[in-house]
């Protein structure tokens, strides 16, 4: 588990700071499994995840979308059979903040519960 | 809600038959919420539904998922604040069978539980 994981999201709304692209390239050493793709001109963060059938899948996002609606910041979480695709960005800027990286890390650590 | 909702499907393999370009035609009539757009070369059936916040969103997909596992034919599902996108298609046959478009009009009768 990464320090990130163990960060809380701040508040964050329109006005807050996008990560610098040097914040950037040090971030995503932490998440090694996640990509940066740009999508609709916006920088996201993505990672697929894969299961052996529908059910595990399902659960997975579930416990990813408890903890989206627990901290209050919402990813895009794409069920199909035996893989879960979770999407996290900033809405309200447009791209990525802090609080992405920090909710990539606890998603990654929701696998291993 | 449409006949197609009260079928049942099939069982479906490689070899299935596609719907025809005159099927699908006649087909998407009777899902006029829904898009039938090209991804990666396989033609799927796609939905939008929008909800007022997170947790709709997710009890929604939840009673999609529900039903997949129930059916064992299973979509795309997209969870996102305040909205679901559905996507059926036929992994077998690599497009579309008539049973994706039972399972669009289901998923439409789901909205409506």
């Amino acid at each position: 588990m990464t320090e990130l994981s163990k960060m809380t999201c701040e508040a964050c709304q329109a006005g807050a700071p996008k990560v610098s692209d040097e914040e950037l390239a040090t971030l995503m050493k932490e998440l090694p499994d996640w990509a940066a793709p740009v999508k609709e001109g916006v920088l996201q963060l993505e990672r697929v995840y894969r299961f052996k059938n529908f059910k595990q899948a399902w659960a997975f996002s579930n416990k990813v979308a408890e903890m989206a609606e627990a901290e209050f910041h919402h990813p895009g979480i794409l069920l199909e059979w035996g893989k879960v695709t979770v999407t996290w960005w900033t809405h309200a800027i447009g791209g990525l903040h802090k609080n992405d990286f920090i909710m990539a890390a606890k998603t990654d650590a929701l696998l291993e519960e």
